[in-house]
Order: structure tokens, then C-alpha cells, then sequence
């Protein structure tokens, strides 16, 4: 049995040769690959003895020969195949241990030309992966060096690998290839300034019982890379599998958490948050963001961005809940809430990263694409634009009011007080009608005065400064940029109001 | 100069060749394509000759040799190159034309053995297009038949291809790899019981000026194939481009003209109706929708589903609307809308197919993907759970609230009166909350009796069903499913209403 061995990423290698040689396999390799074997002390054959070909051209032609590929091709199972190899001088060809350098690292690379790029192309490894890959009933492709060990092993037991196997190899084989040209392509196309192609992969993260509603069928994806604040990535410790409903929801109170460096806490049920808080430690955020809508969170999700305690857990573990997302819990808490079976615990990553994210959303046909909303300005005092400034107090519940009405479907109100949610009003077609609803909700709680009012989008009108006056509001953020700004302002300055005009809009549909 | 052809899709392969040939080109062919051009009478170059190797295995191993690869892969301005060429006897291959038989298509002939797929999958091909492609400085690689009458018009004109050209030639050729790669990867995981990965492209329709916010950068792509009922294949016929939220709300529009088979008219606003009705004809629906909700529907999205005619464009000219959308207009309406500069018509194909479709959704570091809800049931009087049964008028008006709250964000209820939307309660955390909005809406409008009120998700207690009597509604659909579903039915058979479960439920976030 012969194998051809030409890799890139060389980790076990060696091992991987020396396994083969002991189980009497000869071994063909070629240029670096072939370097290290040998110093390794291993025998090795190189691919110019089995062609008969020098290899030309600086290494660009080493494998494309007939004795490569009618050794890798050749059907073991036809008599006239095995007649015209006799014939032609040909041996077979048993497994290819191909790898190629990721052509991504290549353009990453600081300063690389454009013949760079190209002469990185590689011709001869796709071409052996895929010669192999279709012959897979009698050959062994391994591009994977996780996979070394059990090619090893199946040969040890049965003489050679196993069909399934085989199998197996050729399908990540053809993976391998069909990666590497996209991303080949990708670059091309933009150099040649072509309209962009989008290539895009996931691999399956689970199938879901179904989608939005019972009779959508659905599955679950994730990325190559793991990504922080991902529930792709996310690691469940209790409870049930996630459904449809419940990863967009999860997804969505994990980036309201991801605005907050201070201990904090969202309830989130239907896309919008219900309660949310921050406190001096996680128990008393948890505290009260539950105790700002303790009827909504009913059967919904809970993010914190600390460890959950002990002390957290107790206060939980009496109200129903479909999940709780924490970047760790501690022992005692796990052991407190694994009590309840069917309560979902999600430890997920929430370290900062300054990676840029993309969020896509099809369209009948198509496929929006856009930069996460992960940008936010703080709030501060110099965005006034009314003759009251807001003091420091009422700054920092701004702040925490902008943070969360960014995550409010539009048309999108909240008002908070002490670093807490009083009203939340959501997906209103009309802005005065989110309001009303954010402001009865605080009113209804007792909460009279010093509150603060966040919009999503400018105030078209005055009409919401009178309403939030008549409620109790003293500071309002909004984006500004409306052609009638000048009315809120003075309406603002009429009833003694602190106005901030952030610059920034967050729609959220 | 030498080009080398073999292709599956032979559409003017014979004229190109011919081109090439009168030009003066040597032509290289393999198996049937030499047959087709020998056949046309064209004189022809056997592979086999240039490679002084016969072709083995089935044709398995045609090209797959140095003289191919070689005469491909040598970069003409490296003496190196040229003197390895020289010493064995190969000679410069300046173009390659290959395109390759689409796997999917093999995969999808009835009854195909995975033996058959496996044999379809080229390997010669793809190398060859993948060697020429690489060195696109000195060879021309042409994988699109619509690519040869500018390859021969750039040869008659300057004596070989422009550089430029060559390039975006390289990157098609690469486009072509990978997908072709991505097709047979997805085929052998599923065989080979791998986790799945899926492979999605998109092509650019246009870089849109920014996303839902204006900080946010955002594209637009469409797939592959066109459907139905896609802004990403409509026809804009006037007006600015349009803008991320355009195309979210332009889309929802469309979802809901879908479900409706007579004339029918909706305007839409952030993502949800506010008003929708049917007509006897385009004219009359629009007229009932536009007068359902004048406030809201300002600055708004309309479609409808019939060609707009002189009537009904007279009608829509006074409002101010975002975007019309029909499969057409008439040359009349047309002359009267372009006058708006600023408003944007689409023409967009709604012939209706059988086809599944995807919908997308990313989270951070992963996607869902579901059906898109194109089910729904028709509404029948059988579905009655209470003693009153619909009768006809209310039966239409019935199945009419449930194909429109289906397209409201949930939790969601629609209030219809005469096949017209008569209230409509979005988004609310709280389904009784939603009903009041709605309800509210109606009696404003002075409606109140003989309505209509369809909930997206079922009633959970027999609170609305009350809150519904009071305000004129004499009969509810619903889902059902809720384990207080008795409780509604009591109170409506109290109250004389009629009320039907569909079984079916419809959220959408």
C-alpha cells in the first residue's frame, strides 16, 4: 500500500508517516513534506521517482501526472482499469494526506501582493484531495489531522480503513476544497471588480423541533468561529433544548446584556425586554428588574452579566422561568436551580471583543446584510440642548434608558428611574402611543417624578415632552433631527425639562 | 496559440471554436466536444495527442498530465519555466474552455444511483480550470458561454484577451469550483451521516446608502434563482433607490399580498399593516384600505395585487406613499405616478408556485432557519367550537382577519369589518393588551357590530372574549390550544358569539 502525503499544517505528521511505515505502507511525498519525514529518519519515496517528471516550473507541476491520478482513480474493481495501469506503468495509489494553507491566512498577511496571493494558489493538493475524494471505495483522503489517529487505528485492526470512513473522509475532502475556492473567488472577484458574490457556510448546531410555529420546520447554525455573546457557542448545563422562540429571545436580552459594564440584569419575553436593572451586585439587579414587571417575566428569559451566586439563585428559583443566561454559576447556585429540571442555565462568553458582526435576514429571494447596532454613545451633559442640564443623577439613568430603548422594537419608548425600567412601550406605529403606554406603566407603579423618557427616534412633535411633563419626566433622550426639533425644545425648556439630542438613531424592527 | 475545450453545456461552442479558428488558434479537444467540432467540420486536436497518453480508465485520467498542466501552469516571463518546457517537450496551452455539468442537477434525475452521482463528479475539468485560472496572466480561462463573443471580439481586436478580462475570468472560473465543490460537499455529508453544513451564495443587487440606522453599513443580495413575490427580482420603474427598512417592510407587504386570490389592496408601516382590504376591484380595495387608517398610512408602503389602472393610480396620487408595489401598471397609471419624482414603483412577479421557501435569521455567531409561513388554512364554519356556526358573510370576513393578523408582529389582533381591517393591535407583551388597541381602533371608527376578531396566537382565558362582545364582535377566530380553551368557549356561547379553532398558529416576531 502506498501513501502520498503534501501538507501545509504539519501537526502529527511525523506520527501520523512513522504509524503507516510500521504497518508497512510506503510513503510518497513531496518538497517540505518530504524534508521533514526524512530528518525524522523516515524512508521516504519522492513523487519525481514515482512521475519519472521533474518537478518544473518552481513546483507548480509536481503531482498533475497519470501515474498520480490513474493511481488514485483507477477503479480497483474493473479488470480493464487495472489492465491499462499495468500497461502504462502505473501503482496504485492508496491515500492522500493533503492540506492546504488557508488562502484567508494568505491575504491576511501584512503587505501582501497580489502575485503573492496567487502564487499561493495551490493546483496540485485540490486536485490529489479530489481525485482521492471521488475515489473514495478504494482510496483514503485525510485532510483533517484530527482524523490520523483513527485512520491509523482502522488499519491496525482490519488491513485498511473502513468504508464508512472512507466515506466520511472524501465528503470533508470535497468540503476542504469547495472552502478554499470560495474563498479564492471572493478575493478574485474583487480584484477583477465583479459584482460580489456572498459565499457564506454554517455547520448544524441541532435541528429544532420546529420554527416560529409548529408547522415551520427549522435548524439551528453556527459559524466557523466562535463569537462572544453567542448562544451558538453557548454552553447548557440544565434543562430542556432550546426551541425557535426561545434562541431569538435569548439572542436578544444577550445584546441589551452586552451593553452594560456595571452588574446587570434584563427580563425579556417576546423580543422586548419586560424589566431590567442595574444594581450594586447581581442579586440586587436581579431584584429589581423583577420587581419592575413581575407579570411579564412569567415563562420568560433572564440575563445577568455576572456569575450567578448563590444568593441570586434562592431569589430566583420561586419565579418560572424558561432560562437564565450567565457568563458562569457558581456550584451552590448550579445546584439550587438544577433542582427545577426543565429551567434552562446558559453559561455563554461574554468577554469583549472588537470584532465587527454581521447580522443577516432574508427577504423573499434574498438576503439583507448590515453591521450589528453594537455601537452606543454614553450620554453626557454636553449633548444638553436645553437650558437645564441634566445633573449627574438623572445623566446616568439616561444612559441606562438609551442603552435599553435600543433594543425596544420600534417605535420605542422607556422610562427609568434609579437604574431600573419603570415602563417599557413597544412596536407602537405611532411614538405618543409608546409613550403612553411606557408612562402608565410607571405611573401605575407609583413612580411620579424624577423620571427619565428614552425614544428610539427623534420626537417628531412636542406633543411627547407635554405627555412626559404630565407624568413626571425630567430628562429626555432622543436622537434629535427632526425639522420640528425646535418645538420639543422649548416645550422642554417651558416645563423645566433637561433635553439630550444623542445624534444617533436605533430602529429595531 | 493553443486553446484546449471541453465542455458539458456546448452552447455555441461550435462558433466559438470556429472564431477561434479563423483567428489562427489551434483547438485542443477531449471526448464529445472533439466529436461535436469534427462533426461541424472543423479540424481538431486530439488530447491524447498532446499528451502522447492514452485515455484510461473510462477518461478518467484525460488531462491530468504535465503537457496539460504545464503548458498551463508556465509563467512565460520566467526563463526557468520556459527551459523546463522546452526540455520536456510541452508546449504552451494560452486557453482553456470548461464548464462543468451541474452536480445538482445529476443528484436531482430521478432515480440516480449514488454510483452514478459519484461517477458525474470531474475531476480533469475542474483542474483545468483551476490551473488556467491561476496563471490568468498568460491564459485565458472561459467557463461561461456567454463570455465567448467578447473573448473572440478582444482576440480580432488586439490579438489575444485584455489582461483585465482575464482576471474577472479567473475569478469566474473560481466561482464555478466552489460552487460546484459546495454541492458535491453537501451531497457526501448527508450520505456519509456527516453533521450537515450548509453552503449558501448570494449576489450582489446593490450596497445600500446604510442599514436600519445610518451607522450601520448594509448590502443587499438576491440568490441564485428568481421566485415570486421578491423585491430582490422586482423591476423599478421610478423613484429613489430603495432603503433597508424599504425592503423589510416592501417584503412583509408582499407576504401579505400572497395570501389573498381576489383584488386586494394593503398599506404597510415599520413592519406591520394598518390597513388591508378586498375589493371587486383594485380601485374599490385600496379605496376600503386607504380610508381603514388615512393617519398611518402616510409615508407608507402600498401593494396590491392586480395591475394598478388609470382609477386606481388617480386615487393613490393625492397620498403620500414610500412605495407602491403591483405585478404591473398600466401605461396610464404609469404616466400618472412618475410625476411623484420620489416615489418608488416596483413591479414584481406574484404568479403564484409550489416552491418551499427559506427563511433566514442570524444571531450572534449563528442562523436560524425555518420554512417560510406560507400555510394557511381556509377558514370553514366546521371549525365552529361554539353553538352559534359563522354564517357566509362572516365566514369571508373571518378567513379574511386570519390571513391578515398571520402578518402583524405578535402578539397580534385584527378587527375586520366587510373585508376591510377595522382595528389592528400589534406587538403587545399581552394579548388582551393588543385586543384593546385593536377594539379601540373599530369603535373610533364608529364600527360597532357584525365585527370580526382574529388572534394570531389562542386566547388564553375568556378575558377577550368578553372585552370583544362589548365592543360589537360577533364572531373570533383563533388557534385554541390553550388548556383554558373551555373558558372561551362558555363565555362566547353566552355572549352569542361565534368562534372557530383553526389548529393553526401564526407568530411572527
Amino acid at each position: 500500500m502506498r501513501a502520498l502525503i503534501s501538507v501545509s499544517d504539519k501537526t502529527g505528521v511525523v506520527e501520523f508517516a512513522d504509524g503507516l511505515k510500521r504497518l508497512g505502507w510506503d510513503i510518497i511525498a513531496t518538497g517540505g513534506t518530504m524534508k521533514l519525514l526524512r530528518d525524522a529518519g523516515l524512508e521516504v519515496i519522492n513523487i519525481s521517482d514515482v512521475t519519472g517528471f521533474p518537478e518544473i516550473c518552481d513546483g507548480r507541476v509536481k503531482t498533475l501526472h497519470p501515474k498520480v491520478h490513474g493511481g488514485l482513480l483507477a477503479r480497483r474493481d474493473l479488470p480493464s482499469h487495472l489492465e491499462a495501469l499495468r500497461e502504462n506503468g502505473i501503482e496504485f495509489i492508496d491515500m492522500v494526506c493533503v492540506n492546504l494553507y488557508p488562502f484567508r491566512q494568505t491575504i491576511a498577511k501584512e503587505g501582501v501582493s497580489m502575485e503573492d496571493a496567487i502564487e499561493n494558489i495551490d493546483i496540485g493538493g485540490p486536485s490529489m484531495l479530489r481525485s482521492a475524494a471521488k475515489n473514495y471505495r478504494d482510496v483514503t483522503v485525510v485532510c483533517d489531522p484530527q482524523d490520523y489517529g483513527r485512520v491509523l487505528d482502522e488499519i491496525r485492526a482490519g488491513g485498511n480503513t473502513r468504508s464508512e470512513t472512507r466515506l466520511m473522509l472524501s465528503a470533508k475532502a470535497f468540503t476542504h476544497t469547495a472552502q478554499y475556492d470560495a474563498c479564492i473567488a471572493t478575493y478574485l472577484r474583487e480584484k477583477a471588480g465583479l459584482p460580489e458574490k456572498l459565499f457564506l457556510d454554517f455547520d448544524i448546531v441541532q435541528p429544532l423541533r420546529y420554527g416560529e410555529n409548529p408547522h415551520q420546520q427549522a435548524r439551528f447554525y453556527r459559524g466557523a468561529e466562535p463569537v462572544p455573546f453567542s448562544l451558538a457557542f453557548a454552553r447548557q448545563l440544565n434543562g430542556k433544548e432550546l426551541s425557535y422562540n426561545n434562541i431569538q429571545d435569548a439572542n436578544a436580552a444577550l445584546n441589551i446584556v452586552r451593553e452594560f459594564d456595571a452588574p446587570f440584569c434584563v427580563g425579556l419575553k417576546h423580543m422586548n425586554p419586560c424589566g431590567a436593572a442595574v444594581g450594586r451586585d447581581i442579586a440586587q439587579a436581579w431584584s429589581k428588574a423583577y420587581e419592575a414587571d413581575k407579570v411579564s417575566i412569567y415563562g420568560g428569559i433572564v440575563a445577568v452579566n455576572r456569575e450567578v451566586d448563590a444568593a441570586t439563585a434562592l431569589a430566583m428559583k420561586p419565579v418560572f422561568l424558561e432560562i437564565i443566561i450567565a457568563p458562569s454559576f457558581s456550584k451552590e447556585a448550579l445546584e439550587i436551580l438544577t433542582k427545577k429540571k426543565n429551567l434552562r442555565l446558559l453559561e455563554v462568553d461574554m468577554r469583549r471583543t472588537g470584532v465587527r458582526e454581521r447580522q443577516l435576514v432574508s427577504v423573499n429571494g434574498g438576503l439583507l446584510v448590515q453591521d450589528l447596532d453594537t455601537e452606543t454613545c454614553t450620554v453626557t451633559a454636553e449633548m444638553a440642548v436645553t437650558k437645564r442640564r441634566p445633573e449627574a443623577a438623572l445623566l446616568a439613568d439616561m444612559d441606562f434608558a438609551w442603552r435599553i430603548v435600543k433594543h425596544v422594537k420600534s417605535n420605542a419608548i422607556v422610562v427609568v428611574k434609579d437604574g431600573c425600567t419603570a415602563g417599557i412601550g413597544a412596536g407602537q406605529m405611532n411614538r405618543v402611543g409608546s409613550a403612553e403606554i411606557a408612562l402608565r406603566e410607571a405611573r401605575e407603579k407609583g413612580l411620579t417624578e424624577g423620571l427619565v423618557l428614552a425614544s428610539d427616534g427623534f420626537l417628531p412633535f412636542d406633543d411627547t415632552v407635554t405627555l412626559a411633563a404630565g407624568y413626571g419626566v425630567s430628562a429626555i433622550v432622543q436622537p434629535g433631527g427632526s425639522i420640528h426639533d425646535e418645538d420639543s425644545v422649548v416645550k422642554a425648556d417651558e416645563l423645566g425639562i433637561a433635553m439630550v439630542f444623542t445624534g444617533e438613531r436605533h430602529f429595531k424592527h
